[in-house]
């Protein structure tokens, strides 16, 4: 977060800056859904839906589980929220109770571990690299899960890591959980932009899973704060009640766009995103790794490559400032997500254009030629 | 709720229901408002803006306690939030730790209960009646303060009760929140929806307060989740970094459609909607006295009455399902709000034209006269 204000207040005094740090699509909310939201306002869908949200929408959302992954995913048991972060809001404050702990993976999403703190949970980090494709496994789990412990959360794709979860991995941490009492919570934001492997839904494996997801990424609608969550049927009047206490319902005028996610023309616009953000990170990969980057694990999904940069230099964060000040690249330390040989990795963000990505590489080539 | 779900039910059946239960305005948001969004639709501003965010709708803000008030708040003390719902819950993270109390007024609006239980906290609600105008006084909070108490939260005017607390009685409540250590908390969000008497912000008497404020009443935005909070200068650093993990940011749309919240255009159509809410109150406020409920403290502002109906009923609960059943008129039982005292008290909202209210009334003396 730093060194992205830091990045702003540098562009703001003229600098020219390549940006490899923001977590958001550069591309607009396709035009089928703008327009969607202007026909909303012009007729003045403008009040509080109901908590659970436009039934309509609910049928789109179980529409994209049948379409995507051909699995029916009844829409009694999706809940839409103020973006992901409602979701993971309601999914802690669903789950974890004061004292209890949450298996998370360092490195992960750095607000996780506040969702569950906010609950008076406790996060328990653990630890993964290289040899789990930087991801929580079975055995993690396993040696981690306490007598405290509440749920496990896995992200797949991960934010920073952009690495998968394989089905057999998470049918068997769905198992674990279950065998413990607990409930495995399923961050699938990145879904849809996954350019290689194995991206099968949780929901496909287990019923007794929470999963979050969001129409930010895939959908390009950050700024509308949209997102929705899938629990188990028995707990969805519960979390209709905390959302209506909590939230009161997700801005309307988002989900009145939400409604025109899935006719072909959105479809055919995000495709074609898909492709260009597969395109970049195809690019961005071997440059990478040419220059002095580990990549051990190709990254499969989202938009982020975690580079190790051991060989480059001793400490990510002075890294990242000084590649910001000296060559107008701004990337992300490990330290923004966690503690585990943070200082080892930078974040890169391929949010930006071909174009601009070949300039952040012969800027940083430049910057480690000095 | 209950009765809110039912209203919606035998609607869909064909029945006609009066209705004056529901909690927010009967107008559309200002067609400057909506034409602003629409702007920023087109143009592209879909993208997250900064946790604290636009700064040009904090200065907008800051110049509505200017104008409306003449107190100068600066941009630097505001945040906007997603809601005031998200406000309360920033509100409450920020101040209550597990196991700390916050005194609250019952009756009074439920979810704020929910706010301070998600942080582990204690609500300790004190009863209220027509002594103190349905309100917490100084004396409830000297007589309730205790060791584990961080804050006091008061509602003027009051969700269900309509009822304002006095200048007087807000600086007292500060001074003694200020003397035991801990924070006063005010809810001001039914501010420009004020008929008569003293509704002074209490910014203008303290700076070390919570406000919690909102876009949805006067501004008639309920469905774009939009509200703001003024913090002591001192607290603003860490709630813009819970605000970024708990929220990302407020709607973007959202934003841009406040930005023309004080324009003379939009400022001329929201005071004509005040002065129709003041025409209803004072149609409906003698009418309901006449048909028998008990109104001894009138309610100065919101759009509520909290009528008492113990010469009516014994059960205010089976009075308003009765009500709707029988005579086809949607209002809420006091126990959404609260114990004390909630089957001698029911809430009608004049959020409805005065037209359906006459016709509410009609109705209600009929089913009274059977």
């Amino acid at each position: 977060m730093e060194i992205l204000a830091r990045a702003k207040e540098l562009e703001e005094r003229g600098r020219d800056i390549v940006h490899m740090e923001i977590g958001e699509p550069d591309f607009l909310t396709p035009e089928p859904m703008r327009r969607a939201s202007i026909a909303a306002l012009e007729k003045g869908e403008l009040f509080y839906t109901p908590a659970l949200e436009l039934p309509a929408l609910r049928l789109t959302i179980s529409d994209f589980y049948h379409r995507r992954y051909g699995v029916e995913v009844p829409p009694s048991r999706i809940v839409v929220t103020t973006g992901s972060s409602g979701a993971l809001m309601l999914a802690c404050a669903t789950l974890v109770e004061a004292g209890d702990e949450v298996i998370l993976a360092d490195p992960g999403y750095p607000a996780n571990r506040q969702f569950v703190r906010a609950m008076g949970g406790v996060p328990r980090a653990v630890p993964v690299d290289e040899s789990s494709a930087y991801q929580l496994a079975p055995a993690h789990l396993e040696s981690s899960w306490g007598e405290r412990t509440a749920a496990a959360l896995v992200a797949s794709p991960s934010n920073p890591t952009g690495t998968l979860v394989s089905t057999e991995h998470l049918a068997a941490m769905a198992e674990i959980a279950r065998a413990r009492g607990g409930t495995l919570i399923v961050d699938e934001i990145y879904h849809g932009l996954v350019y290689e492997g194995d991206a099968m839904t949780v929901l496909a494996l287990a019923d007794d899973v929470f999963v979050i997801n969001s129409f930010s990424k895939y959908f390009s609608m950050t700024g509308w704060r949209l997102g929705w969550m899938v629990a188990p049927e028995s707990y969805v009047a519960g979390i209709d009640r905390l959302s209506q206490n909590l939230y009161l319902a997700a801005p309307t005028t988002a989900q009145y766009a939400g409604l025109a996610a899935l006719t072909p023309e959105t479809l055919r616009i995000l495709d074609a995103r898909a492709k260009e953000f597969k395109a970049r990170r195809d690019y961005l990969l071997p440059e990478l790794r040419r220059l002095g980057f580990e990549i051990p694990v190709t990254p499969q999904g989202a938009f982020y490559i975690y580079a190790g940069c051991a060989r480059l230099t001793r400490d990510s964060f002075s890294f990242a400032r000084d590649l910001l000040e000296q060559a107008g690249v701004a990337i992300t330390p490990g330290n923004d997500f966690g503690d585990y040989r943070a200082e080892q990795y930078v974040r890169f963000a391929y949010t930006n254009s071909i174009d601009r990505l070949k300039e952040g590489v012969r800027r940083i080539a430049h910057f480690l030629a000095q």
